[in-house]
C-alpha cells in the first residue's frame, strides 16, 4: 500500500456528464488519500481501440505502482468479465474487452484476474456503469493495498484486441495506418521509430497519405518550412505527420485509420 | 474537521476559461490539504435546474462530510443571498437560486444559512465572480472546521425551484420529461424507479417520445436490437431512452425539457 | 519545501489529447505530495500572448510558493531556451517565449534562470514534447525544494511580448481592445479600473466597440436592461461589456483582439 496512492482514469464518458466525478467521488470515498488523475474522458464513445491507445501512450509516464481504470464499455451489463491485469509495473482495471491487450501482450505481464469478489463492488451494481458500480471501488481497494488475488480468479483467456501493426510490403515498402489525430491536427502513426531502419537517409523519407508524398523528415517542428508537411519521430516514439504552425490533417484530409506508406530509398 | 477535506464543484463556466482554476487557488490557499473534484463545469450558462440535477445525481457517491460548491448564478451582484445549506450527510454552499432545492425539500435536511460574515470571503468581493469572491473561501474554511452557523444567519425562506416531478393523469398515464441527455445521446426522464409500479410486465413498456412508441424494456443494452429505442433503469434510478451502440437523442431528435408519456398496459 | 507544493499547468494541448495527463504522471513519478491545478488546456494553439494573459489573471489567486508552468510552445526543439522566472511570491516554467512577460516586468520580479542542468529533465528529452521532458519534471524538482540557480543559468535577456497596454489618444480618447471573450460570451478588455478616472461619470460611460456605442456603466449582471450591451467592472479587474443573460461577442459579433474606445465625457 502506497503513501501516495495514485489512480488514472481513461474514459470516453466526456466532462460534460457527471460520470467522472461519480467515479472520483466512489474512490474519495473508499479511500481518501488517493490521487486521482484524468488521462482522457474524450475517447469516441465504445471505441475500445482509441482508449488502449491512450492508455498505452500515457502508462509509461506514472509512477510504478499506479493504478489505471480504462472504461470503453459498450458491453456492460452483458456477460463481459471484468477484470484486474497486473503487470510488474501496475494494475489495470476494466472491462474484459481489448483494452489492455497492450499491457496483456508485452513483457512485463503477470497475472490477469476476472473480477468475482462483490465484497469490493457498491452494494447495488447497476446494469449501465460499472465505472462507477465495479472498476472505481476495485481502484479504491487495490489502492489500499487488497491483492487482486482475493478479488476474483485467475483467467488466461481475456479479449485481446486485434492490434494495428504495420505490415511490410514487397517491394520493401512498410504500410501502417494513422493511429491518432491530436489536437493541433498531427498525424500519429503506427509506425515506431524502431521499425524505420532502411527507409530513410540524411533527412530524406518517402511516405504516402492521402494521395500525397511526403519527402522530409525534420528533426523538429522550427527546422521545418510552412505549410508543406513533413515527417517527425514524435514524443511517443512513433512516426508523426506534422505540418509547421498548422494543421496536417486539416491540410491532408486525413482521419484516424487512414494508411499511410513507406517506401524504400 | 477532515483528515481529508472534499470540495466538489459543480459550475456553468466551462473548461476553457480561468474561473474553474482560479476557485481552486482561491480554495488551496485557505486550505492547502483539500481535494478538490470537479463534477461538472458544463452547466449550460445560467441554467440552475440544470445545475441541480447534475448536483443531486452525483451527489449521494461523495463521502459523507463532503462540501459541495454549485455556481449557476445570473443573480450575481444583486441583492440574492448567499447560502450554507447543512444537510445530514454533507454542506452546499452556493447563491440562493434554488440550485439546491433537492437537498431543501429532502429527509436528511438541518439548516440554512445566509452569508453574512465577509471575514469568511475574500477582502474584495467583485460584483461579477462570486464563486471565487464569496463561495470558494467560504467552503474552504468549512473545510478547516468553522461551524456554518458562524457564517451567517439562519433562514427558513430559501428559493425553491419547482421540482419535476412527473404527474399522473387520468386513464392511468404518467407524465414526465427528459431531465438531461448524456454524451451517448441516453435520455435520462424525471421518472424514477418508484413511480413505475404498474406500468409495465415481462419486459413490456408502453413510453411515448416525440411521437414515437417505444415498448421494450431491457435489462442492458447488451440485450437490446441495434437501432431500436428502449427503455432501461438507468444507473440514476431513472427511467432512460437508449439505442443500443447509437445515440436516443439524434434518432428521436430528442431535447432536453420533452415530454416522456408513460401509458398502464 | 511545502508541506503542500501545488504546481499549476496552463496550455494550448486541449483535453481530448492525454499530453495533459502525462504532464501529471511525470510530475507525481518525481514528487507525489504534488497537488496539480489545472488552470486551462484551452489556449488557441500557439497563441503565447492568450496563454500569458490567462496565466497572469489566474496566478495571483493561487498560494504564494505555487509553481505555474505554463505550455505553449511553438518553438520547442529549436534553439529557443526554458527558464524558470523566480518573484517574490512563485516560480514560472515553460519555453522562452514571452509567455511570461507580465512576470518579467512586474515589481516582484527577482531572477531568471536559463534551464541547462538536464539531470531535471527526463533521461530521454523529445524534439517535440518539453512539456513532458523538460517542463514538467522541473516543475516537480523545484516543488520539492531544489532551488532554481541549480537549474541552469542566470539570464537578464528573456524575449518579452509587447504588451497590449491601452493607449490614450488626442481628443482624451483610450484605445484599448478585447483580450479575451469568455464562455458567456463577456468581452474582457485591456483596460484596467486604474485607467478608468475621468471616462465616465454617475453610471454613463462611453465605449465604442465593433461601432456599437455603449453609454451605460452598470455596477452587477442583475441591474441592467436584457439585450442592451453595457460595461462593468470586471472581476479581473479590467473593464468588460457583457449582455444580461446573454452573450455580447454574438451580439456585437466581437472578437478577440477588436477594438475599444473610451471618449471623455
Amino acid at each position: 500500500m502506497s503513501a501516495h496512492p495514485i489512480i488514472t482514469l481513461t474514459t470516453d464518458f466526456g466532462l460534460a456528464d457527471i460520470y467522472a466525478g461519480v467515479m472520483k467521488g466512489v474512490i474519495l470515498s473508499i479511500n481518501p488519500a488517493c490521487t486521482i488523475v484524468d488521462i482522457t474522458h474524450a475517447v469516441e464513445p465504445r471505441d475500445s481501440a482509441a482508449g488502449a491507445f491512450a492508455l498505452e501512450s500515457a502508462c509509461p509516464y506514472f509512477p510504478a505502482g499506479a493504478i489505471h481504470v480504462a472504461v470503453v464499455d459498450p458491453g456492460v451489463g452483458s456477460g463481459r468479465r471484468a477484470l484486474v491485469v497486473q503487470t510488474e509495473r501496475c494494475l489495470f482495471v476494466g472491462p474484459d474487452n481489448g483494452i489492455f491487450s497492450f499491457a496483456l501482450s508485452a513483457p512485463g505481464m503477470k497475472a490477469v484476474y476476472a473480477l468475482t469478489a462483490s465484497d469490493y463492488f457498491l452494494p447495488e451494481v447497476s446494469a449501465t456503469f460499472h465505472g462507477r458500480d465495479v472498476f472505481a471501488p476495485v481502484a479504491a481497494h487495490l489502492s489500499k493495498g487488497v491483492r487482486p488475488e482475493r478479488m476474483g480468479r485467475r483467467i488466461d483467456d481475456p479479449v485481446m484486441l486485434p492490434q494495428a501493426v504495420p505490415v511490410m510490403r514487397r517491394a520493401g515498402s512498410l504500410e501502417g495506418c494513422i493511429a491518432h489525430i491530436d489536437r493541433f491536427g498531427n498525424l500519429i502513426t503506427t509506425i515506431r521509430r524502431d521499425m524505420l531502419q532502411g527507409f530513410f537517409q540524411q533527412g530524406e523519407i518517402r511516405a504516402e497519405v492521402k494521395g500525397a508524398a511526403i519527402t522530409k523528415l525534420m528533426p523538429s517542428y522550427a527546422a521545418a518550412q510552412e505549410g508543406e508537411p513533413f515527417c517527425i519521430m514524435g514524443s511517443s516514439g512513433r512516426l508523426e505527420i506534422s505540418v509547421k504552425n498548422s494543421n496536417a490533417a486539416q491540410l491532408l484530409r486525413a482521419c484516424r485509420g487512414d494508411s499511410i506508406v513507406l517506401k524504400k530509398m
